[in-house]
């Protein structure tokens, strides 16, 4: 078995806050990650798929074509983007790295199963200092 | 003449436009840059001092009071904000990576030139792949 | 289960020997490593924690919390200090980095369980070239 | 069980392609990766070695030792050479990194073993964008 | 004046040798970069512009501008390329990393002056440890 | 001319602080850095010379013989060492690293002007945050 990561970047916007909290309420949990007039990051993402190298080309998974899945899916869809605002994916869950973890794995899981690898790993890294890994 | 440079960091979201302009222009002219939902980065912040070192502690200025001054002038203010809607300094001003290099600047050098030392350079990473300098 | 990783840093001096050993033997061994005047690192620090994401807030652990944590029982304790002489939790402990990794666990295993986490890695970096890592 | 992991370096060339292919099929499954005339890349490379640490001496396993077989059997064979037609233990296999990772592991399995320690991961980063990790 | 600085990378094959020297003369100059193989690097390259923010759209240079410039004229004739064999600006010049900096502003020069902005420096990582700057 | 840099590292310990100040005098000027059991860093340097490229071997100047003489003059002495108290030529001088970088500079001006080349910049990088430059 052999894993094979892709690192890809994206720039967007995001707050952390409930609708049903009161300011005070989410000031206190989420300090000042919940600014009413957002902040932002470059969101570092590492997609692990694992498998069988082939014994035609050598590869787990051709890596364009991974990179076309990742792009189409994912980047073209946060990067330059409000999380909370513009992700069809992202509607109804708390823009924290966690829930942003999870609903990347589910958008991508299909899309690289259907090309014969086995999705294994979604890393985020929000800053330099935070990282947040997800295994399904 | 010795050459003293901090490293800093802020996470911001940002939009490039002009209010003047027809939507259709901004994206024109600042393409995904100009998302009406803003989006943002981890911006790194280089603040480069020169001088010629104290004989009495061996320093261009003291590490400890460059951090202090850039953190109540620049960080506080730019850090986990909207550079367009929260920034005092940047009031009046497009949000590009020129400009708020040449904003940072007009804070800081006063401060640092009442501590003795000359404010150098300001450097701005806005992703691994853009980076702005001033020289003032 | 999702994996919340924090990168600290410290500065610390140490020394690798062995007192019952002789200045030869802790040469033949240790190498450059044992110089009697102490060498130094800029050491990196990663905590990986695990859990469920909150339904309340969407996070394993706040990230505030973490960071006290580790910054009173570990950051306050290494940092600008010499491993051998000023390190409580590491007396008796050979200085190396394996030794180090398993001593953070320890300090840190409760405090992080109290907070209703799960303590899953501790990653030190002592140059851009070994590192170590301990699971429990 | 303590992890530790060493970081080396090679610069080589290599070129993705089956010799019992055409041109055409070569471009179309390995694209630009097949250049006729080479290219290459700065490869980094981590391997890691588990095992208890030495209560005589506080090591896994003394990094010295591991660097020098690592140096011998990889590094000295790999470092400013040609894949495809420089490098023994790639003979007979196409030159990707999956291909790569699971040669270097059999180099170096049994010389770490000797010495009391066991292979845990060989990790390649061919771009700063694209790693393969392998478990044996 | 504002130093825009753009990050771009290419992977490329090169040998350092002259026809008119023998094989050992060549080996002693050059060293194992002489390999008659090849040998390869992830270059990065750092290409700065400077001028006055434009006061129409607050930068020195449109940046995608910039990156479609430096795409087809550096990055498309150098990556995943022999810089020995398949670049047209090198024919004649040894591959030194010295000579590639001031082949590659001379290729940039006019292009980026037609655009209003002025070259500033071409810098060249070869590997992490070694790099080029060339000012014109 | 044509600017080639050399990065090199080393880690030692040091500690800042004057025999003729109390111990309240050096806490209060220099903080922890005066910690009297000593601290560290993994301390990068850059050295930049600046040269026309020979048009015999296309260099500014062989990076083997730069490297020769760094490892001589400056790592050997300066790697796994003490810089108060193992490091002849920064004896008598606080050990900052604005002085670092003056000591680094005058060990090895003569050595590579012998070389045919010119020295232009000393690099110094303590923490990932601080770095000190010095031209002469």
């Amino acid at each position: 078995m052999i894993y094979l990561t892709r690192r890809e970047r994206f720039s967007a916007a995001h707050r952390m806050f409930r609708q049903d909290w009161s300011d005070e309420k989410n000031r206190e949990v989420f300090g000042k990650c919940s600014n009413p007039n957002w902040h932002g990051h470059n969101y570092i993402l590492w997609i692990t798929v694992k498998g069988e190298p082939s014994e035609d080309h050598g590869f787990v998974m051709n890596i364009n074509l991974l990179k076309k899945i990742v792009q189409e899916k994912i980047i073209d869809k946060l990067d330059h983007r409000n999380i909370n605002l513009d992700v069809d994916f992202m509607k109804g869950r708390i823009a924290t790295t966690e829930n942003l973890a999870v609903a990347i794995w589910e958008e991508l899981k299909n899309a690289i199963e259907n090309e014969g690898a086995c999705l294994h790993c979604i890393k985020i890294e929000e800053t330099e200092n935070n990282l947040i890994e997800y295994y399904g």
